[in-house]
């Protein structure tokens, strides 16, 4: 697709005019010892992705959190296992101290993942692959291969980019620095969720428990992709994020289309009405005053967004796109709300596609929330806005005289785990000091992203440590996070080791 | 729910009007004839309704058509199995003549079915089961009862209302007249066609081949249910049909909809966009010029519509709608074309539901085309007004060239079995005959329908045969036909039998 290309060349150049300032990063000798421990670094992260993390099933989480303990434990950590409550999912914390270490870096990932019952997994989430560079990605045996490993090559299962990935990354960075005698520069403290991908229920009591034990100078969130150009960015926030479904009603009973279909209201026609009543094809969302609350983007932030690489063209020839939404800028959009329709589900298709009009049907919406937006009165005013559009809504199946009063019913249940958007300044001295340790590493200027435009929780955190976060991203961009055949490139793992080996000895401020 | 008191009122005083004529009527024999013999005429039912014949199984149906036969042989019939070509679908035929008659009824239905698959159904589609009148329908042991059956009993099954109840009407009337003595007035053909719910992709080539035995001077189609009012009615044609599924693509990856979701297009939004651009909710049908071909409502077909009894109020009561769409009178909307949306499928719901843009989005239309349409010139007119809305149209998943060269690409496959109107003058003396005919067996002017709002491939089969149609429906109105736990009640069955016996032996032009 070229972006390796590009990012070789400029590289290239880059490490020119970094000059003096390479000498102080670890990288060359993480990258020798590496080179010599490709197989071992796999096989220690193929053992952790084949543990089973789906975010619901807290057995699971609970197996994974004991393994990560022992993992750290094993290189020198105090560690132990953190809940809110008994019963809810651990939370693994460890702590290593660096004598004479002025900061103290709390690095955060997390451990649990996605569902995964979506189909069209190539080989089972739980069961890591190894496959060869896109599009072919054919199985390849890694373990039997003779000289270094290609690293476009692709592993493919549950987490690999989010976030086991940087989880396998600070564990191999510290192996590595060990190994090569290169001592930490600051304390160093992990905390890693067991819950992030069920909307995070219990971790904000869980950290205001322990609020003493987690306090640091700087949190490192290591979650999200890289830049879609290949290149090392960070960031300073994320998103956040209110869900919800809607169902509407027709008839009681489903009826023929041929004899009713003129005078019977369709839900199926309904839904679609009202989901192009909360969001147009070209993303606009056309409830009055939606992004009211939104903080205004301030100058820095917009020549950050300017100074991000181009890679929309190479993004849609590469997704079969035509065309795109909103902004032409990819992160254009992240300081604004984005109405998503996950999911509509109404009637059958398919060989029992029957001529009726179906009795209900359902769509299922996430709202990313920009810096200033609440979940609260993104949800006042969705409803108030449907309300306006003559539904009545509900909360539970509408009985008889709620369907003969109103002409139109539908009944919204909002998602557990929503959540407000987090923004750190972007100029602040951790901040600058991570921008400059990765610079030193990769040999090029770090990527600013003001805000990525997922979410999660971290503005709990956040508020609770009262600590500035970066976050730094180690996955390629294209590694189906959230969705099936999640994978990551060798060559991300690989830098990923080189970029958290920095953090860890050669950051300063 | 009203009906079956407004139904014995409005019949008793009805009857005492007809006065004399009553007295040509087989009714009342064939009335004591059933009240002695329900329970072996329910069992002959259950029998015929345990041949599972759903239309996509070609062997079912044979299965079908072979039981069919024997039971009309064992009534004295010359009967053949007729195809269109070897290894299509059979129908049915049979043949009576009477001795001394001028005219040949041609008496059609359909012995296949509705696919099965949607959940919902109380017992299994082929194992038919006796319930209680509604809401209780609680299952009831018929074989064990004393005294004669409930007629607010509903038989539940497959086909109970399309089309076999017509059928076992038919067999029980000629069982009835036989008993009593009474000979047909007419020669009788039967025409039981094996595909009507596939489409009837080989019905008119084999109506073709066999024109010469299928010759007669009327055909009586016993499709369709009885009006919403419980009162027996007639109709004179059907309307045409033509479906389509729609698939629209999005990314050819699925798309974490925080990081992608302001810039990426959504194929969920351009699937409901694309809906609500061919139909609106109020069910009106944005296309330019889509009903221009319509043929003009008479007069005479306006002042039938008029006459029909008002069932809207209860309708929406017991359907649980707190509106209707379209003309306020159901039937009004039969004339015109109706643009129904019996599917979309997009992304997941329920538990799995991801925060992903998915790859694709696709949904399922049928479009009821009214006299003087046809399905090439509506395709022509919806597919010219989606390329008018900016969509490029394929008929294949489309390649990476068609979609980087295309904003909005949508895959339109038309369903097989399209078909048009049609509609016999109501005038005519063999359908006043018929009419005459029924409202002597029921003692009250029977409701005339110009058109049904459902479709079949009658219309072929009314032009090879040169013959005036009339619809006979005797199935109760809320029988769900089409969908999960079709039933018919007792009440219309027993009615059915005394409205064909009618036919058989009473009907005279």
């Amino acid at each position: 697709m070229g972006f390796s290309r590009i990012l070789a060349g400029a590289a290239a150049a880059l490490a020119l005019a970094a000059g003096a300032a390479e000498a102080a990063s670890p990288a060359p000798q993480v990258r020798a010892w590496r080179q010599s421990n490709e197989k071992a670094i796999v096989a220690d992260f193929v053992k952790l992705l084949s543990l089973p993390n789906v975010a619901t099933n807290v057995s699971d989480v609970e197996k994974n959190a004991a393994y990560l303990q022992e993992l750290l434990k094993g290189r020198g950590f105090a560690t132990q296992l953190l809940t809110a409550e008994p019963g809810t999912p651990p939370s693994v914390f460890g702590e290593l101290k660096t004598p004479g270490a002025r900061r103290t870096v709390v690095f955060y990932a997390h451990f649990d993942g996605q569902p995964v019952g979506q189909k069209g997994w190539v080989t089972p989430p739980f069961q890591p692959s190894m496959r060869t560079a896109l599009p072919e990605a054919t199985p390849v045996d890694w373990q039997g291969a003779a000289g270094p490993l290609d690293p476009a090559w692709r592993l493919y299962a549950r987490s690999t980019g989010d976030d086991k990935g940087s989880i396998q990354s600070l564990l191999s960075a510290l192996d590595a620095l060990k190994a090569t005698g290169r001592k930490p520069s600051v304390n160093i403290k992990v905390l890693w969720e067991g819950e992030e991908e069920q909307g995070s229920p219990h971790f904000e009591a869980l950290v205001r428990k322990h609020k003493a034990l987690l306090k640091g100078d700087l949190l490192i969130m290591g979650d999200g992709p890289m830049h879609q150009s290949g290149r090392q960015q960070i960031n300073f926030g994320n998103r956040g994020i209110a869900g919800f479904k809607a169902t509407v009603y027709g008839p009681t009973r489903p009826l023929h289309d041929g004899h009713y279909g003129s005078w019977a209201p369709s839900p199926t026609v309904m839904i679609a009405s009202l989901v192009m009543s909360l969001r147009e094809d070209n993303g606009r969302i056309p409830i009055p005053g939606f992004a009211d609350d939104v903080t205004p983007v301030s100058a820095a932030d917009k020549a950050a967004l300017a100074a991000l690489p181009d890679v929309e063209t190479d993004l849609k020839t590469s997704l079969g796109l035509g065309r795109n939404i909103g902004e032409g800028r990819l992160a254009d959009g992240y300081l604004a709300p984005t109405f998503n329709v996950r999911a509509i589900h109404a009637g059958d298709t398919g060989p029992d596609a029957a001529n009726a009009i179906a009795t209900e049907a359902e769509a299922s919406f996430d709202i990313r929330l920009a810096p200033g937006m609440t979940p609260e009165r993104a949800r006042e005013k969705t409803e108030a806005y449907l309300a306006a559009q003559g539904w009545k809504i509900v909360r539970d199946t509408p009985d008889m005289p709620t369907r003969l009063q109103n002409p139109k019913v539908v009944r919204i249940n909002w998602d557990d785990g929503e959540s407000v958007a987090t923004k750190t300044p972007m100029d602040g001295p951790a901040a600058a000091a991570v921008a400059a340790s990765i610079g030193r590493t990769v040999g090029y200027p770090v990527l600013k992203l003001p805000i990525v435009g997922a979410s999660s929780g971290m503005a709990k955190i956040v508020d609770a440590l009262e600590v500035p976060m970066v976050g730094v991203s180690i996955a390629n961009y294209d590694n189906n996070q959230h969705s099936v055949n999640e994978n990551i490139t060798l060559q991300a793992l690989w830098g990923g080791i080189e970029v958290y080996a920095g953090l860890i000895s050669d950051l300063s401020w």
